[in-house]
């Protein structure tokens, strides 16, 4: 496949630039009979999308999603399922001073490399908008995660710049615009990004996403383990450099006594290997952190090149997210429903045959 | 596929147990024309194999690998590479007690959900003993990108628990058995090691690799991101918890500013992208680390269940690395350079026309 | 993959169903720089579309194609392409009474029993309306073929029901309805459809693809041998049920001595290879042919049963074609597009290093 | 993948020349659980396994499999199972009088276009002995398919030159070299090749395999569907030049009264389709034939060039079967088996979900 397509058996292929007519994707291999409309899509699709608060992007789509294939009376059909998203809100002319410039941490410069010409018009294809397509594919793996197997799969920011959360209350996400847990942090939050705004520059934020309820037994040693399908999933987001699966870089300095998680009858003792050992999830919640860099597209001048070599100073205007990571939450809770439905199919699909003759440890009590 | 394939034009199949007759491989969509021996192979297995210093495992594996297809007359011919190792110095009777039991942190409870049944001598499928076929697969790989393209894959100990370095000196890594580019810390290491043999721990340990010399233009977007076939590669290394590209973690502190690597026709003035924009390299250097965890096996005994659910006491005998990391040097390599080599064929499959228009800025002086 | 996508590095994933809001397409892979304009893609649709004589259905359908991404400035970017159709002359109720039957030779009977759900508008996902999508992807693998390497790709009918041809003159192909190349049989093939359409009974076709001017070295062996991919993609074409490369069927009663196709420094002296050896094409020409089946909507009623297991009689009014096989040499022609261009660039990726070394033996003059 | 795998989630990649060291395989993807020895694969590649009569080649081969991995304490684990087959009866030098020829009908011309070198020994990689690799991979799945599903594939030669069959007795297959179904046919087949062997000549073959007690259900639509993977895979075979699908070729002259299967509540009253609609299995039998080209390796000289381009004279001496097709019953057997065991356990990935909620209509008697 030529790098559009994610999963093997639930498969999702998008398509579609910042500034064409349309962003769409296929839907490949849903299972048939799940209810879906339009509007479950939609739920996901508008906590992502911008123009929401005052702390992102001030471009206003509607990024409402259509559904054109797959689903008769309601119900998923087995065959695929198109998707399409109009692009509204465009300002090309936006770009066309930055036609002929290689924009600082942007791809401009490999993308101008790999492929001879680029649609330079927002980003083109490499802009974090197609992420859109990807939320509205997650949103029909995470319905159905979560009607037949009650798997929950939720996401928050843990760090936005300088500033950690202290602890995790998961009703406070929806009620701030940071997908933040901790609601003591808000407040320090907002003053940071008010700056930040003034000043013209951006920042890194850090995301957590959690499922919950996963059964053992879904990843595929010894290429396709669970850990390394997630890490392919969740750096494929845009401005994505780090991920960690449980203990992530903390493993490091530990040793063998205290990462290893313990059991018991009534549960595991910890929960340092994320839910995940051999590549195969063990039934403990399974939780992924990824790192995003600052937006690349900032006010302030920064020195760079033309197409021609010459040397030149750039500095971006138009309209952009100031910290891309805060918007990333459902993205990455996307990604990792993705990555769960596809394995999930993939191992009934070996191993349906298999009774189960081992005990089902409890899940150690989720602490984030 | 069903897990143990890697790689789309270049790829990689592996079988094998750790304790059965042979490990083997078969590389596929080698270009025809390379001059390979078993020699050219037997470095870096001799760099990953067991038993060569106090700090590892005391089981003694020639890891000879036996080339059965795909060369003749000193060439390959573009047909599928057939390798194998034997396996010689197995005690499986080691393992007849741990027959019925979930050790933690292993792959023992996971595997058992999954298929129902697990070839529990020495960790079966799910033991590191698998990689050595990935090292000798990614000897293939390197080859071809040195001898062809100039690319040079190596990579570090960066980290051994508790005992970071300071500086990178690449010629001191093939001078002590822990591949330490700093030769200060290596007494430091070799206390640190000792002592923790003594006590029955293991410890974590932290890795760089490096791919030097790389085109801009390798990686394809979106799913299928330079980055994010690193990532999924890296992750599906035995023990591996974390992934960074370039900056990683400290991205998420770092203001755009700060972060962004400027441009100027002598070259990129840093390098926190890690040499990949939008998921494509741009000639600078790549950079990635890894996070492994302390070894699972441990002569301390840790709490568990039975596979009947009865709660047992378990440690460990038999020989075991007490720091997994310090063989993981040739590995990560070797994942590397399968990466980058498929995503070389990928991107001249699609993008041999373009014609190179644009100016290459050279790379950065390496810092690590 | 889910049974959609067709392809490896240029690849197409299909969506729709035949009385959906919309047919769609995302073709990836395709290489940057090609010219690319829907008029290029409505040429074969055109071909392809329904209503355009008395011998095909009389629904009438625009299938007027949109690009929605991927071309920038009237150039492909090396990003995927999708693209859609509208379904504009959906009669749905014409389907309502046999939403609970199960017609003899449909889908019907057999998509029930995999999904347990269909669409049952005018076969849904399994009409061959789908096929306008493939048309409009092999458009787009006909073009770079021919503008860049110079390959042609043509075919024809050779026989309707009982009706077979007598000479393939190539500028009589787009004379007639039939896509028949010979203009003597073209006054019979119109009397004998007359005589089926008055019956309400419908006929198979055999139609043959050619390539022409393709380089030597295409095609992957083992399994992905140029002949094993052809077969697969035109045996994917609703209602085929058989496929020749070369002589095929007349092979059996062949000797050795009268199959084989000498070679001369001049040519090949026969072509009943159909221009592939050992699955890899040899630069003479690739002969295909397909059979067709009759149309499964007739006028005339059959038995049958319902799906609660009653039998019935069923006889299908609504608008069909009588002889599904006049419309497919377009969609015929498009699959043997998609898989050549897909092997140009898988070779390319593979083999891009080999010099020709050896001599190119000039393709036989065509005959067939 | 670069061509040498066969199957998406139960899937077999070989490796392997006809004068290298050994042949191999391994097979990912095999469910648990299932009991599996050496000897159930032997009987196929007995079976397959050259001289055994004097109408096949005299190359002696034992072709004793070893299972090397995935099998533990008798049965298989979910993991990859790894098996070789040691090249015994290697005269390499009978074939150094070729090194610079290419064979009229032999992909010599082919393989040096593509690869610029070829391992001329035997056919190198382009022997059919890579097959032995897919009969020993496909025993796995027949056994499977048979035991867990009652799916019974069974194949017979239809035709051996001008001589075809009148009548189909499943005991007799095993009674004769021929692998023919009709004992009377057997002593004419015989001093056939009595005479072409002494003529120094070959001559083409054709085969039916047959899938009895297939479930409905199977088959991934639109390109993945359960005929055109089965085309694709025994277009794979080496020498086979035609496949059909039930009526095959017949349907062309076939009125649509005619060729549709019609149904009642006791069964479908004919199979034209050969069990497959739309794509999917219908859960009658499924009837494929295959045509095979004469072997191109004759007594009989032929015209050919050189690698420089001048023109030669060709005939080949060593040791060949003068009827590739007699020994192709197994193969095709191997890959119909192939097929369905990965469509069995992708539809059981994708729609496990799916109740039977419609009547399953008993098969047809078979009659071929």
């Amino acid at each position: 496949m030529s790098g559009n397509t994610f999963g093997k058996l639930f498969n999702v292929t998008t398509f579609g630039e910042s500034h064409g007519l349309a962003l769409g994707c296929i839907v490949d291999g849903c299972p048939p009979g799940l209810e879906l409309s339009e509007e479950d899509l939609q739920q996901d699709l508008d906590r992502r999308k911008p123009g929401t608060s005052r702390y992102t992007t001030q471009r206003r789509e509607a990024d409402q999603v259509k559904i054109l294939s797959g689903v008769f009376e309601g119900k998923t059909t087995g065959t695929p399922i198109g998707l399409t998203i109009e692009n509204t809100d465009q300002r090309s002319k936006d770009y066309s001073n930055i036609k002929d410039t290689f924009r600082p941490a942007h791809a401009d410069y490999s993308y101008m490399h790999k492929y001879g010409v680029r649609d330079y018009r927002g980003g083109g294809r490499s802009s974090a908008r197609e992420t859109a397509m990807r939320v509205a594919a997650g949103g029909i793996a995470k319905k159905y995660l979560k009607e037949r197997l009650g798997i929950e799969i939720k996401g928050y920011l843990s760090q936005l710049g300088p500033i950690t959360i202290d602890k995790v209350d998961w009703d406070e996400i929806r009620n701030n615009p940071f997908f933040c847990p901790d609601v003591d942090k808000v407040p320090e939050m907002e003053d940071y990004m008010k700056a930040l705004n003034k000043e013209g520059n951006s920042v890194g934020a850090k995301i957590v996403v959690v499922a919950q309820n996963v059964p053992p037994g879904l990843g595929e040693p010894i290429f396709d383990r669970l850990d390394a399908e997630l890490a392919h999933a969740l750096m494929s987001i845009n401005a994505v450099k780090g991920i960690e699966i449980g203990a992530g870089f903390d493993c490091v300095a530990q040793k063998g006594t205290e990462h290893r998680d313990e059991i018991t009858p009534e549960g595991f003792l910890s929960n340092h290997a994320g839910g995940i050992l051999g590549g195969i999830s063990t039934g403990q919640d399974i939780v992924a952190s990824i790192a995003l860099k600052p937006t690349s597209s900032l006010h302030l001048p920064g020195r760079s090149v033309d197409v021609h070599g010459n040397a030149i100073e750039v500095s971006t205007h138009g309209r952009h997210d100031p910290c891309v990571g805060i918007r990333a939450t459902p993205i990455a809770e996307a990604m990792m429903a993705l990555v769960l439905m596809d394995h999930f199919m993939r191992n009934r699909g070996q191993n349906a045959d298999v009774e189960p003759i081992t005990p089902v440890i409890p899940a150690t009590p989720a602490s984030y």
